[in-house]
């Protein structure tokens, strides 16, 4: 039985329970949103010490953030430490995208100790073990197989990219930029077959119900710069992804759907309206989007800005992006400032859409900030270490008496702080 | 004669061809912007250095970068490396905000290295020469005129905070948080006397005219938290600066309006378009907005989302805000991370507006990455010291060959790289 089944059934779980709580929202309007498949709430039946989550449009922004090895780099214990910061600093949901060895064991050790849902991409462990040119039914039932026992709690499937999308895929500027996609096309192009993961999918699908795992409808043909975006290729495959969305909710599977990827900031809103008509709204998973191409070094940001337009317009989740976008495999600080840059515009477009108890923070912070009081504006901050050390550094470079406790900053010092100077205004009002 | 003079009598000056050929725009749209005052060049006739530059809504967005010392630190030489950076990394203005000693000689040597428009806040000198306590019309024209005789391009006069807006403002949560608004509310309520900016207005007018300097119309009553975003005392004011727009215009001087501060993203396009309507599409030079008040030491990247969105529904001009914003005086590092961020979001803001040339770069790089041109893609970056810094530095923690000629990067390595596999797909494609 799967969430979805469940709420189907006007049950509420402990999982949606506990949604409904953290969200603020009626437990009904929760039941309601599993069982049309609009929320998700992934949550595989093995991953014994999961904090649920849930995602869904009506529901506060998440962000996952993605770890993982390459062939190249890291390795278990520098994963593990990915994992603990993106948890630190936020992240609702974490995705184990390794691709080098000790696939298997790492992805053991990171569900030990994620609270959160975990995701993984299985193609990667499928030619990490079978090689790129063997994508034979039973060898990728075995590895989802696995996975899904192991306890991940949602798995991205390439299905919707069909083999005629390929040779439109391949007409852009930068072809086809999603890994996954990348292998099919390959695949598909060699063997002249049809996408095997589209193939198999009811058989996938009886999978991901035993163990509830939920699917995360993979945008293999996502465009990879703002030349290719929302051209023909993408939105063909979106309309397979709708067409593979209901044949998951009459499975009784839950179901999100991936989205691009490099997108100007014109054309954000059109494409969350697109999935969401299209995927009759079911949860939108977006990467970014970023806006604009030439910023490498500082892609966290970039997409961070998309994904926030992206958020107020419909995406249920953002994954983020690191400022190693473009570059390499990202280290635990790229992690850390991709998580941040994300919590952050998640949370713009959640206070902009006055969803509940989203902006008690900033009026916290705002409070404290009228007061001096410093400790208290460090506590309600993002990153309070961060905040804090940036103040100690102002203090440092300046003349400036150095304790937290003065009512100014060296931004004005005290003959030029306006709050300093609004505080006795309305003080003298007041007593008026 | 200013700008504004010639535009009227329809003769391009030099600065009018000049901004025409860098937006790659008609020279009668600019000349016709300009004698609207819809378009401004801020060029004092006495900043000689000065490479001009265009600010209105249907040119390239620009930022201005903030530098500046406060009565507890920093020193000239500081303010110069500041200003040096801002340069390298793309302000298109800076603004010199000094309120500490020294400040003649600071923005005498600013303005002898700066070829971008320079601009001030009078009042930091007034009050740092005579105090707070007095604004007598006289004083205050004195350090204007030395101001513009020095070669100031432009202005912030807060003349639009009438002595009737300042009880709305205290009602906030966080009063008045702009430092020239400030002084003069606690003046005028001490005094009961008018704004002395908007009694001495005409006589401002007249020596802005004799050097050309353009006119900021300061918000001394933006938004310093969400809460108090478009507030009655915020709107209020920019009902007098729409007054003083017209006034100027009248009067030939070019002039801008200041907008917020701290606005949630849904109020952002409204703010934008009540700015067009009460101020006859003057040029808007906003200050972020600042969409979360939560993130202290993340606040250039606040409000570079704000600026984005901004710039978008047809900001001008986008002050920066750097990471030291609420927490101290920026240093150089952060003048630099201040405009790289805001670069970023007027770029993108371009981009989606489709102006002239503006995706150029962006259609370059992606071609350089299809292509693995390593050096072209970092020749191409907004920051290409720091992609090739990054890119090193994953290259150095990684098993892979430490080169940047190579045809996939640590992220995927050479077996799960997409855009190596497409390059592969098209190649083959082409070739039957």
């Amino acid at each position: 039985m799967t969430q979805m089944d469940y709420a189907g059934m006007n049950i509420a779980t402990p999982q949606i329970k506990h949604v409904a709580e953290v969200e603020q929202l009626p437990e009904e309007l929760i039941l309601k949103g599993v069982a049309e498949g609009k929320i998700v709430i992934p949550c595989n039946i093995n991953h014994k010490n999961i904090v649920p989550c849930g995602i869904g449009r009506i529901l506060r922004t998440k962000i996952n953030a993605n770890i993982g090895n390459s062939t190249l780099s890291s390795c278990p214990g520098a994963e593990k430490s990915k994992l603990n910061i993106a948890l630190h600093y936020g992240a609702d949901t974490v995705m184990d995208l390794s691709t080098g060895g000790e696939i298997t064991s790492i992805r053991q050790a990171i569900l030990a100790e994620c609270t959160a849902p975990l995701g993984t991409v299985p193609i990667y462990e499928i030619v990490a073990r079978y090689g790129s040119c063997d994508f034979a039914k039973e060898k990728i039932l075995t590895v989802i197989r696995e996975q899904a026992e192991q306890g991940v709690d949602y798995m991205t499937i390439h299905a919707g990219l069909l083999k005629k999308y390929v040779p439109l895929a391949l007409k852009r500027k930068l072809g086809i930029v999603s890994r996954g996609g990348a292998l099919l096309a390959a695949w598909m192009q060699e063997t002249g077959q049809e996408n095997p993961f589209y193939e198999a999918f009811d058989e996938i699908l009886e999978i991901c119900h035993k163990y509830d795992v939920t699917l995360s409808l993979g945008d293999g043909l996502r465009p990879g710069c703002l030349a290719d975006a929302s051209d023909e290729a993408q939105f063909a495959e979106l309309d397979t992804l709708g067409e593979l969305v209901f044949r998951c909710r009459q499975a009784k599977v839950q179901s999100m759907v991936e989205g691009p990827g490099h997108v100007p900031l014109d054309q954000i809103q059109m494409n969350m309206e697109r999935e969401q008509t299209v995927c009759g709204d079911a949860p939108f998973y977006i990467l970014g989007p970023v806006v604009v191409d030439c910023a490498p070094g500082y892609d966290h940001f970039v997409a961070a800005m998309g994904g926030m337009m992206g958020a107020y317009h419909g995406a249920a989740m953002l994954c983020y992006v690191t400022p190693k976008e473009h570059l390499g495999l990202p280290n635990a600080d790229d992690v850390r400032r991709g998580v941040i840059a994300f919590k952050i515009a998640a949370h713009a477009a959640d206070v902009a859409l006055k969803k509940p108890g989203c902006r008690d923070r900033d009026d916290a912070i705002s409070d404290a900030r009228a007061k001096f009081d410093w400790e208290k504006q460090f506590e309600t901050a993002l990153d309070p270490a961060w905040a804090k050390e940036l103040r100690q550094q102002a203090l440092d470079e300046s003349s400036a008496p150095n304790q937290h406790g003065s009512e100014y900053c060296t931004m004005c010092g005290p003959d030029f702080c306006s709050v300093r100077l609004s505080a006795r205004l309305k003080k003298e009002v007041n007593s008026r």
